[in-house]
């Protein structure tokens, strides 16, 4: 097995995601080679059901490009999963979504599981999700810092405060047995929560989705496994008529 | 309540449906005003979860315009729900979906239902929608005539009987308590089986999903009743880069 | 069909309801009458599944009349849903009841609902006709204003208030995503709630049951449905021996 | 403990019950004494929903005059448990039925279970007394003889064939783990099914659900338990309004 | 019915129990003997699934053992239910473990039931054990008075009282129709429990484990029952390597 | 990470496993180290609970060992998961086991599956442990071809004919989405299976389990992540008293 792995990582926004190259390009390794692609159409951040749907279309074209470009295995980094079932019917390399391959993992490893995440508002789309998953009855709530993610950065100390702290209480007030982080943006929050909650005494995996899924894209590759065919059977091509009412779709929103 | 309830029905695929009008002026009644509604863009037909994706932006649209143009209740006609949580945020008035109202109704009737319908393919689909609604354990599977959507109309008393076959079949080897419905292009066909069954000493109920959903839908607007903010939050307003991808799309996917 | 649709309403008490006709004059309207039934012979209030079981042999009673005198359909108004299951046994024309009604409705509208009532005493009952309906896991618990029916007019504004202090608490500390008035003295209250969550930013479906069910009666009747007989076998009639032991029976309560 | 234990089965019929004396005798040992008594008023037999129905009121008053009457606890002879809440509610001694224990013991020795009894009829009512009892998984389903309650005694030896062979189907083609007798009138039976599946290789419990119940209700009593206040509150003292309509009942119903 | 019957309890710890004896002399009455018996290898005490791992081979050992030497029944003394498949497998007389039956027979009586216990450190296994035998939904949790099992005889008055007071929450907080003694060292603790509740206007069931799954065990054996081959196989006769190992382990583990 | 991750597996059998050390030898990578080890003591093959019971304690000592020895994760070689949850009390890295993690595989990948195993003894248990990690729904059922563990190198080719065949049934009888090999020894055959189907148009994922589940612990290392100690405490270490019965038990089996 000398050939390198591609993985692709698709996430669900039409903006330039250059300046975060260097988070990407740290999951990368010997033989793995790990690109993150965003879209040509959709919108700058998915905050609703709406957004989703607006982007869906754009990561079906660019899950085709990418597999038409060669590459091994799809990863959706956005925490509701969107379009996941879509693209499995468009494609025939593997595609998984962080959501499903944390909450998988989380579940492996304990009891049940709390996710640590920006904004309350994503709240009921996370716990859809995971009940989508399979997972309604092991997953125990979410809390949030209330800090917008475009704010991330520039008060990254206060976001990883906050997250130590809803951390510890999710394991302490809600039972919870393992910590999914909730935010693409939050990626490299989980090592210093452990640290956290081992200096008290608690000892619980936190789960950082993005490599944790790039790890499972690589393992299905590994072993030759896609989605099954089966529940997801290959989508009949055929046109679709044209976006050309995007601009009064604008309109009407705003 | 003097006033007139007008319903716009949105069917999710971008082609003429003039030919179809006859049969939603049926569904008009003293005080109640139906129409129907197709999208500007968006896909000829739903057979594919990729279909459903390419078909939400432009029922996003349709909805918008449609509470904007003074409807009171919208109506998805399509057995797979698609972008009822979607359009439930964008918009303020009532939106239902066929195969959701259609299956509270059977659980409301029976133990039990299946669905008779026109293509095998839809069965992962309808399954799992069953399944989102709440219905996992009280589905009993569906049955299809393989009779493509486009032919029910000149190979009519084919599709019938087959119908009548299909529902029998369903009570006596599923069990089925009730029978839905399982394509729009059936309407009209609920009361034959009905008969059919009741030669055969079986009274179940046999639901014709569109007009029960029309029904539904009046209800909730004669109650003064919408779906809930709580739990479909309103959508933030906000523009989408443009869908110029649309053309390579159509030539990824051909 | 210009023919006039019956509706009549059983409700499970042994006491003369005439102070109540003009509420139920109200859910009349064009093409579609709405008459109510008390019971020759039962409780004069239901509180226990004892009252429950002494109502249902009234209830039969009273079902079998009103289809002999050419009803349509049958509406149940008692939130536990009393012999519902036995009366479709004994009859052919629809038979729906409130609770069921209201909450497949509020299941349709929202991820899970609560209940506004009047006296806590229902709460085990309310929770056990949830699971039975299906609903164990949408259901997030009831709270009661604590004051009698036979209070409910006399305190008419204490009593809206406690429900809209109690619905609002069911949203903000229960999650609740639609909310259920649990008893038949409080028709007519929902809209004031309405108004009071939507001044607080709260849009959720209060919902009104006996003009709700009797709204779906009607789409039953109007689609030609009823309940299901395989789920629902016709009864076999048979002779009950006489009921001469209830005087023995009160003064064994007494 | 010297005193004795008084154990009343109530039989929810409006029969003579002294030609089925002799079997009740054999439930009796030293320090325990078991009586059986019928319903003043109610169904020859119960056959459905109305039977159960017309039967309760005379239930709560044999239950009324049993506990009144010195006996320590309550045993319910029908596989559908009617009435068991109301009763429950009515008097402070303890009450079980026999279905709800039999599936309780079936699913304390085995994986899962299934039901032989005598008339199809009893299937749907079966399964839903299974599910409220919270064995919906766990039941596998009923077979039946298909010979009528009034002729188990002069048919013996074919009932006692059918059962033998239908619980070797049972085990074989839908995996039972063990089996339950699914009438009060095949008492008795157990022991040769069970001989007939050892001499095939199963060894797999065969319950009879009247001496396992009395069994139950023996301990209960002996250990100071009865069913809790909290999930059963004390039904409310209350007159009831006279059953005089019950001549009209039989004539609405014949 | 003139035999005794034999029932052994097997306590899965290797330490010397006749200090104990008294207790369990006081379960015997006419025709039934019950003696209690521990291990030659295993724990001092079960506090972990550790300590239930290294107890297994010895209650297998002893199963047989019981077996061989003419008991009729055997009964686990354990709240975790350590190797009751496995023995299951081994012996075909039942075999019955405590928190099972404990269980079984508070969702006999009550909608849902609690736990009090000794210490805290013991919650998720009785979580996981009340999942694993089917009471998911009905199990509300546990309290502890947190005293160790060795002390609980010299501060028995402290225990007394501690569960009395957590039986009281668990009624009133968590809504417990039942209480289950958590612990085998509480045996003889119930009966002031619910004079403590009854006082409070409280009457819920209060289950001692061990006296009541004696009786049930009785009952077993009384009606020719035991757990099912179907579920739990025969388990094929084999030699064992020897566990000179266990030097190593202990040195191991301190 | 340029040290080398040490990945243990534990094959819960007492016997001589250098003939397989081929097979495992194949799983290292670079970077990976992968070693097999047997047990001290304990069966020579796992077929029932009790062979899993006696396996258990062997598995501790080796666990405790390879942890002493420098492994930085542990993997269980066995369908039905023995010892999981004591191992992860008992040591701190992490452990995972063949079956567990092979279900998550397939539910990431399919809505369900199916398992081809060896011999038809294993379906219980193995439904047991799809229902104990969670997959009760998911699970469609086993397969076997009825060839002894020990046959199978010298009828591979009947054994891998047997399981294409089975694979094919499950998809199209059972509608199994996704198929695990049942069995270590069927390791290897997973690539031909999927052949066997893709020629048939079939394209699911067939899941070869020891592989896939090194994958997941080197993941899991990589991460820093192992299972909760939440949900899993650390076991308190004591002395267990020696296993000397050990010459008596096999008499007494045997």
């Amino acid at each position: 097995m000398t050939r390198t792995i591609r993985i692709v990582i698709i996430t669900p926004v039409a903006i330039d995601l250059s300046f975060w190259k260097p988070q990407i390009d740290r999951l990368c390794r010997a033989g793995v080679e790990v690109t993150e692609t965003s879209l040509l159409a959709g919108p700058a951040s998915i905050e609703s059901r709406v957004d989703e749907a607006m982007a869906v279309p754009g990561m079906l074209a660019a899950a085709l490009q990418a597999e038409r470009d060669g590459a091994h295995a799809l990863v959706i980094s956005c925490m509701s999963d969107p379009g996941l079932d879509a693209l499995r019917e468009a494609v025939t390399i593997p595609v998984v979504s962080v959501a499903q391959v944390s909450m998988a993992t989380a579940a492996s490893l304990a009891h049940n599981f709390g996710i640590v995440t920006v904004l309350d508002r994503a709240a009921p789309i996370l716990r859809a999700n995971a009940a989508h998953c399979g997972y309604e009855r092991r997953y125990v709530g979410c809390r949030s810092v209330e800090i917008p993610v475009l704010e991330i950065h520039s008060r990254a100390r206060e976001v990883q405060e906050g997250l130590n702290r809803l951390a510890l209480e999710l394991v302490e007030r809600e039972g919870a047995g393992a910590v999914i982080l909730g935010c693409g943006g939050l990626m490299g929050c989980a090592g210093e929560i452990r640290e956290f909650l081992a200096k008290r005494g608690i000892a619980v995996p936190v789960i950082d989705p993005l490599p944790t899924t790039v790890s499972f894209a690589v393992t299905l590759v590994e072993q030759g496994l896609s989605h099954s065919r089966v529940s997801y059977p290959q989508a009949q091509v055929k046109p679709y008529k044209g976006y050309e009412f995007v601009d009064q779709m604008d309109k009407l929103l705003l």
